[in-house]
C-alpha cells in the first residue's frame, strides 16, 4: 500500500511523534508532547503504540505523570498497562494514584500479580490498599477514596488550620470539600490505623473554619450525626442519597460507625453513567464488558460471538414457525418476499418500547412491578402504530401485488404484531428483573424471538385460511 | 377491572396519598410527605397525577418548594410542569431556581409564554435571565449560572471575607469553590451590570482566603490570567477542559473577555451524559427526544413512528431484492425459512459494529478520518465470526435439509454478509459523521438496509447458479 495516498497511514499521526520521542527517551519532550494531547487524544495516541513502546514510555516519564497518564484510560485499558510493567514499576505508579484507582485495578489483576506489585510499596500504604482491594466494586466501599482529612474531636479550629497549613501541599490533591471529625480514643502520636479512622462523630465544613474564632472547638462547630454510609451500601443507596442531596461528598463507614473513607459525587456520578452505558451497550450487542478496537482480535471476536451465537438458536426457534407452512409459502411465493419485512419491523417496535422501560428503570421512574401499568401504556401506542403501519403495509402490498386480501393479510398480521411487539417489549425488561435476569443483556433476544414467532405466525396461518382468495 | 386484585391499582400508590394531601390543602404535611420520597420516586410521584392536581399542588406549597421539586423532573416535564401555571405563579417558583434551570425552561416556551411570566417576575432578574436564554443550549453560555462570588481586584481578603459572613445565605446556594476578581471599572456603589461583571483578571481560591493575612490585597492572592472560555464555545471544547483539568468550575466570558457566568463541572458531566444516552437512543429507535410514558400517547406514537415509517421504506428497498428471485424460491423453498435469520444476524453484527464506533467518537477515541483503520479492526472481526456463523448454519442447513450444497450456500452467503455488515456497521458512523448526518440517528436504518440487501442478494444468488445441486 502507498502511505502517500493514504490520510490514514502517514507519518502526522500522534502515536508516530510519540514512538519517536520514546525512543529519543528525552523526559522533558515527552512531557511537553503529552501535554499538547487533549484528553480523548491521550488515551487514542497511547493505545495505538505496541506493547514495548508502552512500557518505555511509563518507565521513562516520572511516576506521577505515569499514573496520571493511566488514570486517563478505561479501567480495562489501566489494568492492560500496569500488566506490561515489572512489579517495582508498578508499585512505583500505583503509589502516586488515588486510592480508588489503585484498588480498581490491583482487583482486576491475579492474586500473584497484586502480591508481587504490593510487596514493592510502602508497607503502612499496601496494608491500607489491600483493604481498599476488599470491597465490592458495586458498593460504596468499592467506589470511596480514602485521602480524607480527619481531626479528633477535642482539637480547635487553630489546630486544624495549623494542620492545613502544614500538611497544604498533601491535601492539595484531596479535592475534599469536609473535614471529618472522630472520636479521640488514642494517642496523638499513635500511628493511623491502616484501615479505619476511628468513630465518626461529626462532619467540618471547611467555608466555616473560615469564618469561625481560632479558639473554637471544631466539635462546636461540626454537624454532629452526619449522614454516613456503610460500606456495603449498594449503588443505588448511594445514587438516592446523592439525588436527594447537595454533598460534594459523603462519610462511609464500617458497621461499628467507624470512618473508612468518602465517596465523591464526581464518583457516584460516573458509577451512574457507566451503569447506563453498559445497558445500553448489552441492549446493542456488546455484552463481554467495555469493547476497545485497540484490544486484541480474540477478545472482540469472542465477546460478540457470545451474543451473535445464541441468537442464532433463537432465530433457528423463530423460522421454525416459517418451516411449518412451507406449503403454504409454495402457493403464494409473495409470502417469503414479506416475511423479512413483518419480522424486521416487530423487532423494531419492540426494541423502542424495551428501551423506553430499561431508562425509565434506570431513572427510578419505573418500578419493575408496574407490569399493568407498562401494558396499558405501550398496549395504546402499539395499537395506534399497529393501525398505522398495517395500512400502510396493506394497501403497498396490494398495490404490488394486485390481491386485497393479501394486502388485508399483511396488513392485519403487521397491525397485530406491532401491538404484541410493543405491549411485550415494554413489559419484558420488567419481567426479566423480577425474575432476577439482566433486563438490558436478555430484553431484545428474547423479544425478537417472540416477535418473529408471533409475526410468522400471524402472516402464514392467515394467509393458509385465506389461501383460496390470495392464490 | 376490579381492584383489588390488582397490585398495581390499589390505593397504596404514593401519588394517592399526595393527591389526598393536595386535596386537603396541608402545607406542612404535604412538604412533610415529599420529604420521604426518594429522588426518582418524587418525578415518578408526582408525572402520574393530573395536570389539575400538579397546578395545585406548585402553587399550594412555597415556591422555593416547588421550584426544587421542578428541579426534580426532565427539561421536557419541567416545561410541562411550568406550562400548567399562571404567569405569575411560575414567575415567582422561576425566581427560586438556578439561573441555568430559568433559561433552559423558558427557552423552551413560546415568547409569549416567556413574556407573560418574566413581566411577573422583578425586573433585574428578568433582564438577566434574558440574556441567559440568548445563549445556545449547546455551548458553554446556555449550560453556565450566573450564580458568581465575584469581587473588584482593589479589594483586600478582609473585605471578601466581611462580604462572605454579610450574605452568608445568599452564597450558600452557590456551590462554587472559586471566587472571581474583576478589574474595578465603576464606582463601588453603582448597581451591578445584568449581562456582565467586568473584565475577568483572576480567580481566588476560597482555600487561599483561609490561609492568608486580612490586609492582602486579593490582586496579589489571586492566580492571574485563569483559564477561562467565551460562552459560544462548543461542549467538546468544555468536555476536553474539564477532563484534562481538576476544576470544580471555569469562568466564562463574552468575546470582550468580561465575566458572564461560570461552569460546574457537575453541568458539564450531566451534559456529556446526556449526549451519550441521546445516541444510544436513537440507536434504539427513540429519536423524537425523551420519551416518558406520562407523555400524551399523540406525541409517544408520533415521534416513534417517525423513525417506524422511514424503516419500513427501507425494507421495502431490501425485500425488492428478494422478489428479483421469486423463482428461485419457488424451486427451494427452504430459502424463504433461511432469509429472515440471514437479515436478523447481518443487522445484529451490524449493530455491533456501529454500537463500537458511535462509543468510541463519543469517548474521543477515534477520528472520523480514521475509516481505513476502523475497516481493518472490524473487516479482522467480521472474517472470524463470519467463519464460525458461516460453519454453524452451514452445519445446521446440512442436516434440517440433507443437502450439503444447500448447507455451503448459505453458510457462504452468512459468512460474506458478516464479514460486509461487520465491516460496514464499523465505518458507518464515520461515514455518516463526515457527510455531517447524525450518527447515532442514520447509522443502524441505513446500515440493515444494505446487510439485508447484500444477504438476500448472496444467498440467492447463490442458490440460484447452484440451483440444480440444491433442488
Amino acid at each position: 500500500m502507498n502511505e502517500h495516498e493514504s490520510p490514514n497511514l502517514n507519518h502526522d499521526h500522534p502515536w508516530d511523534q510519540l514512538r519517536e520521542l520514546i525512543r529519543q527517551q528525552d523526559v522533558a519532550k515527552l512531557e511537553a508532547f503529552i501535554g499538547t494531547l487533549a484528553s480523548g487524544e491521550i488515551a487514542r495516541t497511547i493505545s495505538r503504540l505496541d506493547a514495548a513502546e508502552q512500557r518505555l514510555l511509563l518507565t521513562t516519564l516520572p511516576a506521577v505523570i505515569s499514573a496520571e497518564l493511566i488514570e486517563e484510560f478505561s479501567e480495562t485499558q489501566a489494568v492492560e498497562l500496569v500488566e506490561r510493567l515489572e512489579p517495582a514499576e508498578a508499585g512505583a505508579i500505583l503509589q502516586e494514584m488515588e486510592s480508588d484507582e489503585q484498588a480498581d485495578i490491583l482487583s482486576k489483576l491475579t492474586d500473584a500479580e497484586a502480591d508481587a506489585i504490593l510487596a514493592t510499596m510502602d508497607p503502612e500504604d499496601a496494608a491500607s490498599v489491600r483493604h481498599m482491594v476488599g470491597y465490592e466494586a458495586d458498593t460504596a466501599g468499592g467506589l470511596m477514596i480514602n485521602e480524607v482529612l480527619c481531626y479528633a474531636d477535642n482539637l480547635r479550629v487553630r489546630d486544624v488550620l495549623d494542620d492545613l497549613r502544614a500538611n497544604k501541599e498533601i491535601y492539595s490533591d484531596y479535592e475534599v470539600q469536609y473535614a471529618y471529625v472522630v472520636q479521640q480514643t488514642h494517642a496523638p502520636d499513635e500511628p493511623a490505623n491502616p484501615v479505619h479512622f476511628g468513630k465518626l462523630v461529626g462532619v467540618l465544613r471547611l467555608r466555616d473554619l473560615l469564618l469561625s474564632q481560632p479558639d473554637t472547638t471544631i466539635a462546636s462547630l461540626m454537624i454532629a450525626n452526619p449522614l454516613s454510609v456503610v460500606a456495603t451500601a449498594s449503588l443505588e443507596e448511594l445514587f438516592d442519597i446523592f439525588d436527594r442531596r447537595a454533598f460534594l461528598g459523603l462519610p462511609i463507614v464500617d458497621s461499628l460507625g467507624r470512618l473508612v473513607g468518602v465517596v465523591r459525587r464526581h464518583d457516584v456520578e460516573e458509577a451512574r453513567v457507566e451503569r447506563a452505558d453498559d445497558d445500553n451497550l448489552k441492549l446493542l450487542g456488546i455484552v463481554g464488558g467495555e469493547e476497545l478496537r485497540t484490544m486484541p482480535l480474540a477478545t472482540r471476536a469472542g465477546w460478540r460471538l457470545s451474543w451473535l451465537i445464541p441468537n442464532i438458536l433463537l432465530n433457528v426457534i423463530a423460522i421454525s414457525v416459517i418451516a411449518i407452512y412451507e406449503v403454504t409459502i409454495q402457493e403464494v411465493i409473495a409470502l417469503s418476499v414479506l416475511l423479512p419485512l413483518i419480522s424486521d419491523m416487530g423487532g423494531n417496535a419492540g426494541i423502542q418500547a424495551i428501551a423506553v422501560s430499561i431508562r425509565e428503570l434506570n431513572l427510578g421512574l419505573l418500578k419493575s412491578h408496574e407490569i399493568l401499568w407498562v401494558a396499558i401504556k405501550e398496549g395504546t401506542v402499539g395499537l395506534v402504530n399497529g393501525l398505522v403501519l398495517g395500512v400502510i403495509i396493506a394497501f403497498g402490498t396490494w398495490l404490488w401485488k394486485g390481491n386485497l386480501v393479501l394486502g388485508l393479510v399483511v396488513g392485519v398480521a403487521m397491525a397485530i404484531n406491532t401491538l404484541v411487539a410493543t405491549t411485550v417489549g415494554g413489559i419484558m425488561p420488567l419481567l426479566l428483573k423480577r425474575m432476577k435476569f439482566d433486563p438490558a443483556l436478555a430484553s431484545g433476544p428474547v423479544l425478537t424471538t417472540i416477535t418473529d414467532m408471533s409475526g410468522f405466525f400471524l402472516v402464514l396461518s392467515l394467509a393458509a385460511a385465506l389461501l383460496p382468495w390470495i392464490t
